[in-house]
């Protein structure tokens, strides 16, 4: 822990689900014990802090408005999701996307010219995964040489108490049938951390990165440079404290536990 | 070509769609020009065949049966699909398997115990690659440490004139998931071709495997120290004559002119 002490955090690039709060599918879900006031406690203290989400299956100010309504009080513009930095992308380089996403997040990408496609947008579609779906990106990747572009590339995320798939197996299903690596757009892409931090205005060792996802959170801010916090909380199994590839730089039981250690003097 | 010749061909593993017949969904398909009398001629000759297959959406007996009706005169016990070679794995270790397969291969696991699963079996389902039926697939592999066994894992065909995706992309989607590491059972699986092999009772440079998939046939077959024959019908694509890693020993026009070649003298 002294590392964190002596070298200073200035900013924190934070994971929502699974840090600030739980995820079910009927409602809101809860926020976690402590992280409402944590926030404001590393705000009050002067710490910046940029939400990296991989949240593909809401538009930005649906997954703001769920936070508000649960107590945070961020603003909007502080959440960085995949589909501003692919929609960013698309329009950069005059792309024409199909579009396999959740029916909620298409609001983020409206406007776009999606005739003819040359590239696919894979987001965490869920039951818009079927067979034929899928047999359509991957026709698009492998006959039309569309470019593959993925809202992330998170293995699973806890859900209702269950595990449950993300988008990145679904991409490394059309990766590994078309021989095409996929653009990835948010986590663990190196380029998606190092804009957090651009934004905000830190180098990558002024700021930790704090997530539920050992591989995709943890391991992806450590190949960026950026010193890694693994929770206890969301989709964290013990398994995770001896990963085979992925060592945290700390593990603590919850985001206000990092907080606690981030403000100690 | 000479080396087939010089060397001597005493067998031959055949891939059956693609190779022999033409596929699609409404009816039978159709033999592939040559390949009816192809076969006769070379039993005639006196050369060995096992029909090595990933088929997975079939039992064997409604493959046989269909190769029949399409003029083919091969007993069915010369025909090895992936499914025969994972029920004997089955049996051998006292498996219980949850079964994600085709409904009409689901005869040729009859009789298994598939309670409390200790293993999952991937087949090429087709529709039932479903969003839930792949996450319950995912949760017994990644929570209950179920063993992943995968039919085959070729990543697509083609069929009814268009680029179908096959097992082999939804293996590597759980694969990637759960960080576990399928069993396959079928090509391009090392033991799936030596067991045809010792179905022949011949050694690996004795026969010669001849598939329309670069990778999972003829890739296959070579890592299985056989040599590796690639088919211009079926889902061949021009591209694969220049595969990054897949050399073919012999590119033919079909199935006829390999036996034309093995038959010269």
């Amino acid at each position: 822990m002294s590392n964190f002490k002596s070298l200073g955090v200035k900013g924190v690039l934070c994971d929502i689900t699974g840090v600030l709060k739980e995820s079910n599918t009927t409602d809101d879900g809860q926020a976690i014990q402590g992280s409402i006031e944590g926030i404001e406690r590393l705000v009050a203290a002067g710490i910046k802090i940029k939400f990296v989400t991989n949240e593909s299956q809401i538009t930005r100010r649906e997954l703001h408005q769920k936070l508000i309504r649960l107590g945070f009080s961020m603003p909007e513009d502080s959440i960085m999701p995949p589909a501003f930095a692919a929609r960013s992308l698309i329009e950069k380089e005059n792309l024409r996307p199909h579009l396999l996403v959740h029916d909620d997040v298409l609001q983020d990408f409206e406007g776009l010219n999606t005739e003819d496609p040359n590239c696919v947008v894979l987001g965490d579609a869920v039951e818009k995964f079927t067979y034929n779906n899928l047999n359509t990106v991957f026709r698009l990747v492998k006959e039309k040489q569309c470019r593959l572009i993925s809202l992330g590339k998170g293995k699973y995320y806890r859900e209702d108490g269950q595990l449950t798939l993300d988008v990145g197996p679904f991409t490394a299903a059309v990766e590994f049938a078309s021989d095409q690596t996929a653009l990835v757009c948010g986590k663990p892409d190196k380029a998606f951390f190092q804009a957090g931090l651009d934004c905000l205005g830190l180098t990558a060792d002024e700021a930790v990165m704090v997530g539920d996802d050992v591989v995709s959170d943890v391991g992806g801010a450590q190949n960026a440079g950026i010193r890694g916090v693994l929770v206890r909380t969301g989709k964290y199994t013990t398994q995770d404290e001896s990963h085979p590839t992925v060592k945290p730089h700390l593990i603590v039981d919850n985001f206000k536990a990092l907080v606690d250690l981030i403000l100690a003097t």
